[in-house]
């Protein structure tokens, strides 16, 4: 029997479609192997070819060598200009904004080859500080309203560049979505008196069904709402509206986290082509009370179609709680410190 | 220089990308010219295979024979139960409601090889009846929200059956996002005292830079905000907020304009794959004055990617003005009684 499940953070409703359910396997990609080098003379992220980038933001070495490890430069094709201001023009119906903003590119490995289920967790460790001093750097802008910081892995998740990185985009608006998302939790609040994440998180522990992991500082959980298979969010346990206020601490213990998700999926599904991003509150709100910052992870397994177009609804054709105990069951490399559901 | 744009009705801001702008010609897709059969004999869409549908619910024939030229169907693998209950269940954070609801197929036409751009004006005219008529019947049903119609052509369409077919899933909750933009309209109506729809389109027809064409009773236009390329927007100049209000005259007017946006899309773009569907108000607000259904055509010539996901803000790479041009120069066989921008 299908069931409708309403996201309580969202407010969105998913229609999780049991009748068209597919076993975990069956989702899993058949992705001919791959025989990428590690270094490409044409690509601009490569070793070698640093002066085909726009002039380098930030680098981070790899321990004990002068080799960078991550580079931050600015993207080359940027979506929004840094040279601009934020100039609004209202005209009748129309709104807009000249196209201020900030695109980065973060390089993520030196090796052409590599993806994040593999790299070691003090290589992703880099990785997530290079996000941190960035996002830290454009929140100071008054002139930036929100900084979303994504990945795309595989086209079926929107990469044109093969070369593993990463991409921050800091906007002078928060979209409307991210404002709605901060006003439910901000009703949540009044009505309750404590941040809505916290109490999903903490009766989630209790119910343990769609709980994937738990390590010191994070949970890993497939929403009792998700609006597509295996999309798998990680929430630091403690309470922080902004990705801006992670501890070096939860750095490390997120690096370990996010790299035993990224296996999971890599060894249990196939490496499918993937989407994560930071979902943070909008810079005016970084020190609420009702939001929570949160990891989120979106395996690219099905295609939205004119429904989910015309609707803004989802149809999830697996179990929530059956993905969860699968990737519970997926056995990846242990990694000191990452424990199983406690 | 690249501009935000605010999409009036949704609230939702848009990143007009044009330094990463590409021709419309660019996008166009290089499909493989198909040699498909008319008749496929294990298509369960193809006359002669009626029995592997479930019951019928409707046929429309073609003209002067008493063959079917539109079928509606329950189907087979439908998301939703209509032999269950909207039963709701209430459990701390957590809402569901038992999967009550109706999924029918309209298969388009009994011909495995046919395709909406090329139909006559006759014949698209028939599945728009289907379309009404299944609308008419289930919006008399109490326990249903909402209805939404709509058709997935191609693979990144998310279509899973080639035989041409739409689809109508009726769902006992609006979702949060159909309720959020009957809102948003309901607040300008307060400001203004009119259908924000209404004024758009005003507005649009005296700018005509946006504008693809007019017919008696439609106007098709691109969005000032249009979130992906040649994302196309037909609305009925008469103010109604349900697609049930649709009358005879205009369900034959918007099978020659529906037709004539898909032929210039096929011809234009080299048949990309696309959804369309019918944007309508809820069941409760059929007599609004502040809502105004449309429909939306969303040609999939792009992928969403991170940022996407991680914001709900989209950038498009196509200038709506010169996706509007380059779609009011593409020749299609003239249709009786369509006219080009009055």
């Amino acid at each position: 029997m299908p069931e409708l499940r309403q996201n309580y953070a969202t407010k969105e409703w998913v229609i999780i479609a049991t009748e068209r359910a597919k076993r975990p396997e069956e989702l899993a990609t058949r992705r001919a192997p791959k025989n990428i080098a590690s270094r490409v003379a044409t690509c601009p992220f490569c070793p070698g070819n640093e002066s085909k980038t726009p002039p380098e933001i930030l680098r981070i070495l790899a321990e004990g060598t002068d080799l960078w490890q991550v580079r931050v430069v600015p993207n080359k094709f940027a979506a929004l200009s840094s040279t601009s201001e934020p100039v609004r023009t209202v005209h009748r119906t129309r709104r807009s904004i000249e196209g201020f903003g900030v695109h980065d590119v973060i390089v993520d490995t030196p090796d052409h080859s590599h993806t994040t289920a593999l790299m070691t967790d003090a290589h992703l460790a880099n990785v997530l500080r290079a996000y941190k001093s960035r996002y830290d750097a454009l929140s100071r802008d008054p002139r930036i309203a929100h900084i979303t910081i994504f990945k795309n892995h595989g086209v079926d998740a929107g990469t044109s560049l093969e070369h593993p990185h990463s991409q921050l985009i800091a906007t002078p608006v928060s979209s409307f979505q991210v404002r709605q998302r901060v006003q439910e939790a901000l009703r949540h609040y009044d009505d309750f008196g404590n941040c809505m994440f916290c109490q999903m998180i903490e009766e989630e522990l209790q119910e343990k069904v769609r709980v994937v992991l738990k390590t010191e500082h994070f949970v890993v959980m497939e929403l009792f709402a998700a609006p597509t298979p295996f999309g798998t969010h990680i929430y630091p346990l403690r309470h922080t509206a902004s990705f801006g206020d992670i501890s070096p601490a939860e750095i490390v213990d997120l690096a370990r986290t996010l790299r035993t998700v990224m296996a999971k999926l890599y060894y249990g599904l196939g490496d499918p082509d993937f989407n994560y991003t930071i979902r943070s509150a909008p810079s005016e709100s970084t020190g609420s009370k009702y939001f929570h910052w949160y990891l989120s992870v979106i395996p690219r397994l099905t295609r939205m179609a004119g429904f989910e177009l015309g609707s803004g609804m989802f149809i999830n054709t697996v179990l929530p709680e059956a993905a969860a105990e699968f990737l519970r069951n997926v056995q990846v490399q242990p990694a000191a410190g990452v424990g199983g559901v406690s």
